[in-house]
């Protein structure tokens, strides 16, 4: 087994994150490559291993994954013993929904209040299509929590690639200072305990970004 | 067994396109449920079946299924001889790093040549965007072919999720007639003799618009 993550900076890739916690899920030893984003030669550095110009990308003894989902889903598979999806059928379908909803939308969120987990700081101003998004995505919490949340404080119970989806908005909503109801404050204080996000969380303090 | 697909207009809905194509390849019957796009009404009617307030949405016994790319998901899981994906462990990564990129990426293709199945019509210019996304999609249909398709003309041999996540994009090329290398051109021929796009394609070409 030869595994190798090539990832962004720590305070900054969410996606990165995404896949990384995907790993831990998984319980999966793997290599990690890290491009320093943003710098003159980072585009050159990330298409010397992803085609797609993007990171994350998963390189497998088969050739790559790339894109964080897709590196879920086959991670899914290939450790099939560590339940990275829910196990109930409609679970499953519906932890698909959240993070396939995280994956291509959100994007007021995602621009005014970019992932950065160094920053400990409120906006001057949250606008009002990004406190759209977290009322949506506090919907969908509370939605998961209620049906499928019995055994566990993380989204379907036990932990799964649905809060590998949704750390780097816990990310968000903490480090803009974002005030929350109860119950996404209660599920945002379990992704900050979770070991996996922490070992992140703990590099990317101690990261150098030029 | 009851499933609703809730779509927008099959002219311009490319998302609804992919869901509907999933449930072809599924061959699972379904109620389908269109709601025209861009009107006053439409916001409220698409939250009356998806608090995404998007489609496509599927409706199942046990919940509300969205995005297309879950759906996807959902229907090869309920369906598992129909082979949604590929058969091999690394097709099927590939398959859906090729459908992750689709979902989240491409976006001068989208906004600069958005689907149209009545548009018959080349650009006054291509933005140079937007032909970098074209030629990208062209060279990753070409790796798919090379080594996965020697089992049938689609991009892993038998049709596919896929398939299903670029017949939208064989559209806007014939729709908007971009010249294509011949290896893609043969291929949006395939996606255009496709009986589950034709169905789509025909009944957008009757389908009223206001």
């Amino acid at each position: 087994m030869s595994l190798t993550l090539v990832i962004g900076d720590k305070t900054y890739s969410s996606w990165s994150l995404r896949a990384a916690l995907a790993l831990e899920l998984a319980e999966a030893p793997y290599t990690e490559v890290l491009i320093p984003l943003d710098r003159p030669d980072s585009k050159a550095r990330i298409l010397e291993h992803s085609p797609s110009g993007k990171v994350p990308l998963l390189k497998t003894e088969a050739g790559p994954v790339w894109d964080s989902l897709a590196i879920g889903e086959y991670l899914a598979e290939r450790f099939p013993e560590a339940h990275l999806w829910p196990r109930g059928e409609y679970a499953r379908a519906l932890a698909r929904s959240l993070c396939a909803e995280m994956h291509s939308g959100f994007a007021a969120l995602r621009s005014h209040l970019p992932m950065d987990l160094k920053r400990d700081q409120a906006l001057d101003r949250m606008p009002a299509e990004a406190q759209a998004d977290i009322e949506r995505i506090c919907a969908l919490w509370a939605q998961c929590r209620e049906r499928f949340g019995q055994d566990g404080p993380f989204l379907f119970g036990h932990a799964s690639l649905a809060d590998a989806f949704f750390a780097p908005v816990a990310a968000r909503l903490r480090g803009y200072r974002v005030e929350l109801p109860e119950a996404a404050a209660a599920y945002v204080a379990t992704l900050y305990q979770w070991p996996a996000f922490q070992r992140w969380y703990r590099a990317a303090q101690t990261e150098r970004l030029e």
